[in-house]
């Protein structure tokens, strides 16, 4: 896997990043959206009825480009392929509240289910 | 083609957008870029020896993503094929350069070359 150097590893505490997914037709998806960083590793809690979920479970390779707001000439990008497993009893889900504040559960419609998705990154590239 | 609502107009006065595109595999990429708004249609100017600018070539579909950087909540995702033209006299280029203030000529290696890539959009997301 590769790593994110040092000069850009602070990235991992921002709040927010895009993630690129392939849909169906080829066509790329891009999405704001929270994560959360563990031990260099970005994971995101998805939930199952959202059209990246569905691009990710059909391709999963995807790219996530997290940008210094302060600074925009300055981001990295990673790509690779996401693991998807589900979340059932939203463990993981609980440890992005953590992150933010906010109620995930409440976020979701009776009936959805989340996924963890695992971002393990083949190629890093830093900007800036 | 599909406008851009009110609400979100002001980003396409942004320095920066997020430009998604399919590799030859599937995968795919993103990059940070300049960008013009004239009359509420996006243009690049994008060097051919770019990695982005060989996939549109191939797969012009693409997904564009202006964040409000002063509130990352709140941003505009444009879809779309890209239609791609010659640049041979930078003319388009030039204009670029009156919103930057940056020479693209200095940017390019002999030999290089530009096109213009207009970015109409069949489907606008808001968001925020």
């Amino acid at each position: 896997m590769a790593q994110i150097p040092d000069s850009h590893r602070d990235l991992l505490d921002a709040e927010f990043a895009t993630l690129g997914t392939v849909d169906d037709h080829g066509r790329p998806q891009l999405t704001e959206l929270w994560f959360l960083a563990e031990d260099g590793t970005v994971r995101l809690s998805l939930n199952t009825s959202r059209q990246k979920t569905k691009n990710l479970q059909r391709n999963p390779a995807f790219s996530l480009l997290i940008l210094d707001v302060a600074n925009p000439h300055r981001y990295v990008e990673l790509r690779g392929n996401a693991v998807l497993e589900p979340d059932p009893d939203y463990a993981f889900a609980d440890k992005v509240v953590a992150k933010y504040g906010m109620d995930l559960r409440a976020m979701d419609q009776p009936g959805d289910s989340r996924v963890v998705v695992t971002l393990p990154a083949d190629h890093v590239h830093t900007w800036g």
